[in-house]
């Protein structure tokens, strides 16, 4: 086999591409990074996603995963009992609440920037619903979070809760600079400023590039 | 327990709430359904999903499921060996990736309605790459199709990719009537009809609404 290693597809600018790249650090999968841009290597990317969109996780065995939540599926098969999530249960239903909040957050906060850079005149109103949908999410994550008496949302150790919300709100600091102010979600600010000191947290990172 | 049916929020001309629908329906778990609108009906939603995303699915205990895949993974642990995917391994991932191409393809096609609506003067790049990336997305998909030599996606029963491409499918000639043709994709488009005569379709279904 010419390259044992899997390839993850994506810069880390992107909070999905940096949720892959954190979860395959943890996991101490080693591999290879293409920092394509999903609009200025088209044509790199298309052979691997239709969609033209990342991440990509590309396997030794040449098959490439996509989508952000089925990569991570993959990925916990193949890390057994070490996993970042309940197999099942309600630990795996709250793991993956806390995920699809993280997600939808930095989702919204991805079609904010799109719609500023690819539109002109974007209703003010549909502006103020994705603001207001990112704040009532942050909201709830941190109503739960003020549940948590562990160091990580679901225990002594980190999980995909944590991740996925640090790399969401690693985003939108960078993506919306003092939009989401950290005086409303001091808690949580002051959880993603663990995260952030964590060694694959801070192997990860990139600092936001907006499309063009 | 006053209620001991789950309840899924959200109406079904939006392909992930269907996709949610028919899964119940072919699982044979009784549901109630509320046909609450993202855009009509956000004081309904919020207390369920403060992103003001459906589908919703409210268990039967209060708790609250957001985000297809995650209600897809708990109503498929629940449903045990009967579940429309396979447990682990190659199968599961071909499932998942199918369904990831089935689900990008109707994300792309709510984004081009939501941008048709919510802006004037959508740079027509992005719209044309929107177009592009349903239209790469199906031939990736009918490409894997011409491969299948059973009734269904993997095999001589329907399974989760069958049911997501289905979704997807009639989401877009509805919303995009004429602009995705059937004879580019003829296969697709004799599978997408044969799923609809099945009685789980034909139970879950609503002509398409666009948001105002």
């Amino acid at each position: 086999m010419s390259n044992p290693k899997p390839l993850l597809i994506g810069q880390y600018d992107s909070p999905f591409v940096r949720r892959v790249g954190i979860v395959l650090t943890l996991y101490g999968v080693a591999f290879d990074h293409a920092p394509w841009s999903t609009f200025g290597d088209v044509v790199e990317i298309a052979p691997y996603n239709p969609l033209l969109r990342v991440p990509v996780l590309v396997r030794p065995d040449g098959e490439s995963l996509i989508e952000t939540s089925v990569i991570i599926d993959c990925l916990d098969e193949d890390a057994g009992a070490a996993a970042l999530v309940a197999s099942s249960g309600a630990a795996r239903r709250q793991c993956l609440k806390l995920c699809a909040l993280s997600g939808g957050i930095a989702e919204k906060a991805v079609a904010l920037i799109y719609a500023r850079i690819f539109n002109e005149n974007t209703s003010p109103a549909w502006i103020d619903r994705g603001h207001g949908q990112i704040a009532a999410g942050l909201d709830a994550l941190q109503h739960d979070f003020a549940t948590v008496k562990t160091p990580y949302w679901q225990g002594d150790t980190i999980g995909h809760a944590d991740i996925a919300f640090g790399c969401a709100w690693g985003f939108l600091q960078q993506a919306h600079p003092g939009v989401f102010a950290s005086d409303r979600w001091q808690a949580l600010a002051a959880h993603a400023a663990r995260l952030e000191t964590l060694p694959a947290f801070a192997a990860v990172t990139q600092a936001f590039i907006p499309p063009k």
